[in-house]
């Protein structure tokens, strides 16, 4: 079990994403981290919705904190009449699911299976708060599972001594990997671009391979293409919040450049991603943009003069060419080959 | 007179690059502009010296601030004898010309010429300190008056309408360019990246836009490829610290992997430059490293864990096959056919 392995770095154990405890949901706020390791008190689903629009978590975080909203709700229908409590629970999912729009193909159809489990609990006067929170956490741990089994088809493409450049924070995965690397006898470090505006490559990736003892790099956003040119990175690895069918990995803002940079020096690019069958193609894909007063200021501190306009797309698109491999639970694929990945 | 010019933005004028008042060299803090306009005082040579190398000024800043220094310099060698002097002027340009390893090389050969006319004045026992600067006065004016040639052989490249992608603080350069647009009424806009870690696009560049009322947008550094990839941008311009003659573009860290996304999506990037006739090619050319504890902190406050290591190459090297034209104050030249600059 997942959960009995105290020996994980803190941001490897789910119950630090987030945690279900008595009607509340605490999240860590990863705006923060490592500087503070506050969790946020959500007392009911809109809280959690509020607090992932907030960026309080991301990249994984979304999906296991929403999907504890739906628990939160579960408790509050209690004591509804099977009408009222249908509402509450359908309504809960529609806006947990909608609190970010370019994460909620994945979170939705999540979301969606806690619900009908909350419901069906509700129509036989079963406790739906215990039944959801116990089928949300075997799904986390389920969902770690496959994350190491992602981590350990990534490491099978990694050389025995490597310098890995990362992007933003691909959640469990980049942990995963490198506690997989550790077992396997390779010689990992990681170099991490700081992922403005949150800062998540240098608060959080970072946090991970430092809380392991491995030697951690980081760098601003401008420096990736450098880094390279220099020799010392020897592959690009990222999560990715869609991959589509026809191969465009869409995540975090910046994967795109740095894809190209690997591509124009002939350094790998290995997406690890299980594809949407909810995106055929890039088209389906909306990009979120953000407020754009996060690119005025750092960490509260306004950077640009008043009058000076931000503007901030969340995440970018990298074409199916300046793509390696996708790694996915099942294994390796070419980014031009993904429908293959649903034939059974 | 570019001096009684009063409508230039601040920036722009260059007593707020630096000035000198009765033995005190002031240099403005470009660290903190324009949160603050400060400027730092420099009772002597070697303050100026630190002062660069901290990196109260950048770009343009040192050369003129540390040709001031030579003016401290000239007045503190009033009184001593001819060899003690001369000692010390010699001294203040090998110190003033190595504040900073990849900028000495045009800093080098300015500071010589200060040096000489000090040390001729020390000789016939005129005043030096006098003369030095109304040398350096006459110098930053006549470097003003190529600087506005050098926009203009910009300004002639550009469309009648386009929004300008930039990297750091090109000095005079961006504002000169912005005030010929107008003059020759093209409708031009910015899109300024941050520039981590000093936010010299945010901070500095945005600003002049800003003071001249010219639409600009700030965005962090990982995003330029998507804002291209988007159409947000129909050219890429920056200034270079060198531009060897064979024709690679050394120049704040992060051009490179713009120049990269520009060329991807057929975008011209244009470099605004004198070739440097003391670097034939790249291989002259030394990458200052700057402090790695920049990369792991924003604005004094720490990003990543302690035990996280950082890395700060200050500038990167852009090929000639990814830059479209070398812009100098003699006109357009292929990045292939630099030499032909010093034919007349």
């Amino acid at each position: 079990m997942v959960r009995a392995d105290k020996g994980l770095p803190f941001l490897l154990r789910y119950e630090n994403i987030a945690h279900y405890d008595d009607g509340i949901v605490w999240i860590l706020d990863r705006r923060i981290y490592p500087a503070r390791e506050d969790f946020v008190r959500c007392a009911d689903y809109r809280q959690v919705a509020n607090a992932i629009a907030e960026m309080v978590t991301q990249s994984g975080g979304p999906l296991f904190a929403a999907s504890l909203g739906m628990v939160s709700a579960a408790r509050q229908a209690k004591g509804l009449s099977l009408l009222e409590a249908r509402k509450l629970l359908q309504r809960s999912a529609d806006e947990l699911s909608q609190a970010r729009p370019t994460t909620s193909a994945n979170m939705k159809s999540h979301i969606q299976k806690v619900l009908k489990i909350a419901l069906d609990a509700v129509e036989q006067g079963e406790d739906a708060e215990a039944k959801a929170h116990t089928y949300v956490i075997e799904n986390i741990e389920k969902r770690y599972q496959l994350s190491r089994i992602m981590a350990d088809y990534a490491v099978d493409l990694l050389p025995d001594k490597a310098a890995i450049l990362t992007q933003c924070y691909a959640e469990t995965l980049i942990g995963f990997i490198l506690l997989a690397c550790r077992e396997r006898g390779k010689d990992i470090s990681l170099i991490c671009p700081e992922t403005r505006p949150y800062l998540q490559g240098a608060r959080l990736t970072a946090s991970v391979a430092c809380d392991m003892g491995i030697p951690v790099t980081v760098i601003t956003d401008n420096m990736p293409a450098y880094v390279l040119s220099q020799k010392m990175a020897q592959v690009f690895i990222s999560a990715a919040d869609v991959a589509t069918l026809d191969g465009h990995i869409v995540n975090k803002v910046g994967t795109f450049q740095i894809a190209l940079a690997a591509h124009y020096f002939g350094i790998p690019f290995y997406a690890i991603a299980s594809p949407s069958r909810k995106h055929p193609d890039i088209s389906t894909v909306v990009i979120e943009e953000r407020s754009p007063e996060e690119t005025v200021q750092v960490m509260g501190i306004r950077t640009a003069k008043e009058g000076v306009k931000g503007y901030y797309p969340a995440f970018d698109i990298t074409p199916p060419h300046l793509v390696s491999a996708v790694v996915t639970h099942k294994g390796v694929f070419s980014p031009w080959d993904l429908k293959s990945y649903f034939e059974d």
